[in-house]
């Protein structure tokens, strides 16, 4: 077996993908971001790195709230074009209906599989990007993706995203139950 | 449309699983992580966030180094054996055969798909979790899933975690390119 140095921006691995929602010059704007994973349950937190100059960064900054939206394969063109146009040029404030929680600033994704409303907790920056750091007020699901109180993978179609190969996949099939498939090699 | 209010432990994405490795007391070990990301291009940078009372962050508080494993199916019942019992009981060091880079306290695991060697950038500290940003001083690909210098996916079977669900999911077909789909929005 022999491990060899390949580039950090190949590494593969299947990451989520997120939209960011939040208010920049008095109207909601989205950008697209891959670079996010919970930090914390209770309280609910979440972070997300952006680059610093993104204008949606901006609104962040200035309201200290912001929302996270976790798309499903209707949106998946509007997810990706959020990532190809800036907000600097193109207003995009109508390419969702928004709708908000408990502040005016986070405006959340009514399309979206689920969202979160977020407030700042803590930016942490780095060199070229914003680590934001947010605890998560209130969480909504989309009711048409809903059975009881979760999310019913058979009414949405989740999916992720690996940058290497540059491209968004469905989930495939499953490979095994967490917390289970490994006790067999626990020694009795 | 309608957004109705659920539990942050339903949030429904697929997350990526790592496993973590550390040197304590003396010896690799590794536990299994789903908050992970990236953070930073560059210089790399990773986050995993992590309960503060882990066996693995003892170490990684000790020597401000650590590794970052990205598992392949091969090794999924070891992956989630990893998560179901802690170094504090059970010594885990002879699960996997490690290797080093710059340094004798960053345990890689030589079976894993991707490996990265980090050190400790900052800790972030949550009310019970650590939020870990790491450097990567190097990134090691498993030559056996190499083709060229990327991963070949041809070769390799990544997967991703769905907390919700709790099980390990392949990954599913390609539901479009990464900035490209969303292009058909953008206005002339």
């Amino acid at each position: 077996m022999s491990n060899i140095k390949i580039d950090f921006k190949s590494v593969y691995y299947p990451s989520p993908i997120v939209l960011v929602g939040a208010m920049v010059d008095d109207r909601p704007n989205y950008m697209t971001a891959a670079w996010f994973t919970k930090v914390h349950n209770t309280p609910p937190m979440i972070a997300v790195s952006l680059g610093s100059g993104h204008f949606t960064v901006k609104g962040i900054r200035a309201n200290k709230t912001f929302s996270i939206n976790i798309p499903e394969a209707l949106i998946i063109e509007k997810t990706d074009y959020c990532g190809l146009v800036s907000g600097k040029r193109v207003d995009k404030s109508d390419l969702f209906t928004p709708f908000y929680g408990q502040t005016d600033s986070a405006p959340m994704i009514s399309e979206s599989m689920i969202s979160m409303e977020c407030t700042v907790s803590e930016i942490v920056s780095l060199p070229q990007d914003d680590l934001v750091i947010g605890t998560v007020v209130e969480t909504y699901a989309n009711e048409k993706y809903v059975s009881g109180e979760c999310i019913d993978p058979h009414k949405a179609v989740p999916f992720c995203y690996v940058s290497q190969e540059k491209k968004y996949f469905g989930l495939g099939r499953a490979l095994g139950a967490a917390r289970s498939i490994g006790k067999k090699l626990i020694q009795k």
